[in-house]
């Protein structure tokens, strides 16, 4: 078990994928007005892409357009006090080729808020990284 | 109730504050190598400020130095698909004066990382935001 500075267990890449697949909430992290910025979002792991739902005109389609961004996901059970985070960083882009857009839209990826949702945003986990805290 | 142009409903500040106060992990977003970055924390509200506790070698510590940052909590029913998020950004401070750090040292703030934490960073939250989600 390799262990960080911190005293948290470092988690392999299939690790921190198969943890990615286990939960349907994330938050993605890009810049926005030259601020640092976070969204929730619903997603969907496909292969080693994250897949996003959103809508054409967010303000989440307009700031990841062609950006470098941070995805978060997270589970933590205050109780134990123990839990993981995995956090990729990879090129955001916007999916606009119409048989893409036709695959995504079969993954089991609904968006928790209401609204139409017909734009997809897939971020590349070029990078992974992942944590867990143990007792 | 006001609601977003995703159909969310938005959160008064005092509302914001107040769900802070009610969880012990968000995640601070920084910038790190001029790549987006994200990290769980423990933290604790302290009025208007987010404090958080880490180790002062630590990678969070060099990052948020003098930085602006985003801080974000959230809690979310994967069974209702219902649930709320705050985010915070403001300026990142490294507490050094002794009477400070005395007075922070007797809040209500445990790192559930082993190792030693005596470092403190203070995030003010200028702008505050949050949304949730109904059904």
């Amino acid at each position: 078990m390799q262990v960080d500075s911190s005293g948290l267990q470092v988690l392999s890449r299939e690790e921190c994928l198969g943890l990615l697949s286990t939960t349907p909430i994330g938050r993605i992290v890009f810049t926005e007005h030259a601020l640092p910025a976070v969204q929730p979002v619903n997603f969907h792991l496909d292969g080693r892409s994250i897949v996003i739902r959103t809508s054409t005109g967010s303000n989440l389609a307009a700031a990841t357009r062609h950006a470098v961004v941070a995805f978060e996901a997270d589970e933590f059970d205050s109780e134990l006090r123990t839990g993981w985070s995995v956090t990729a960083v990879g090129q955001a882009r916007a999916v606009t080729d119409p048989d893409e857009i036709h695959r995504l839209a079969a993954l089991p990826l609904t968006a928790w808020a209401p609204g139409s949702r017909d734009h997809y945003i897939v971020v590349d986990a070029e990078q992974v990284s992942g944590r867990r805290i143990t007792h």
